[in-house]
């Protein structure tokens, strides 16, 4: 009832409730959040959404996001671009850069190959993957895609994809988390961990 | 490290992290999103903002939320305006509303009663329902304040400085929820519903 009659209220709870795990409820206290809230807090988030809109763009090798035209990464001449780490999304590499184990450059294909969601190779920045690995320097390309039936599906159509181009083609290790229980842990999981078991060094 | 090198990200992550239980991670997934989004959402989304914050006051009766000098309750000569039910908080009309049973006024004290969260009577709007209250037309004072410490103090203010008024006083029924099991129900409020049992009509 609310809602019907204060429009910029209705309004705004409609706009939040479109950002990702924000249901009605939790937009209608937000919107109550921000109606409560001085003018300039509210306004400093207004103007953040639409700065990061006009700011951020995508980089035009990988395809992390920047505010310039290379990203952070690939502009870092400390890194190894011998390594080219293939991620579905940016999330992904922020994930990769917090465990400080990687020092290579990557490439976002921006999600996995899923008929189902009807997102095909086309969709995802293959082709521009394909021109990175013609380069000489090139000598590794890790796929950390996430292990899912899409992820492995994509991981399996670029390994064969990148085959001619005679680079080492290695995936992140799938199998139990760090500090984890098998007890826990899903059958699937747990099924891929024994046939992909190793000698112990 | 994202956040150090792009400006504009780390400000709105900064900007989402401050709304009532988004966490950083939270903020995190959002701001990508809205990154992702295409540029008319996300402007929709700031404009919203910056709208209610214009449009949105408080109504100048009942406090409730309006975009004219009256809330949409305080303007309908359906409602019933011998019965002013005192909630501390905006969203405890819309829960009321939505039961579908009360056809009074209300007015809203923006909070409860709490020396430790150093909210003192002041700071409420008791003043105005004192006001309210001389109204001969006002006939009784509901109050749907919340079942906790500071609502049962806030009540027992209430009800001592509303006394001298000569109105009918009364509190919504405090109990076990319907549809709820005795067995996951606290012993506080078990203790408290024995106390006020009553007599089966």
């Amino acid at each position: 009832m609310f809602e019907n009659e204060n429009n910029s209220l209705s309004y705004l709870i409609d706009q939040l409730h479109r950002l990702p795990g924000i249901g009605r409820k939790t937009a209608q206290r937000l919107a109550f959040h921000i109606i409560k809230d001085n003018i300039e807090d509210a306004s400093e988030l207004a103007h953040a959404i639409l700065e990061v809109k006009s700011k951020i763009r995508y980089c035009n090798q990988c395809f992390n996001i920047t505010e310039s035209d290379k990203c952070n990464i690939c502009n870092n001449p400390g890194r190894d671009a011998s390594t080219i780490c293939v991620v579905e999304d940016i999330v992904d590499i922020i994930a990769i850069e917090k465990s400080n184990e990687y020092q290579g450059i990557y490439h976002v294909l921006g999600g996995a190959i899923s008929p189902l969601a009807g997102i095909s190779p086309d969709d995802l920045h293959i082709k521009e993957l394909l021109i990175r690995s013609q380069d000489a320097d090139v000598k590794e390309i890790l796929l950390a895609i996430n292990p899912s039936t899409e992820g492995e599906a994509t991981m399996i159509y670029l390994s064969k994809l990148l085959k001619p181009y005679n680079k080492r083609i290695t995936r992140i290790a799938s199998g139990v988390p760090f500090g984890a229980h098998l007890e826990f842990i899903d059958n699937g999981t747990i099924g891929r961990d024994i046939i992909s078991r190793r000698d112990v060094e």
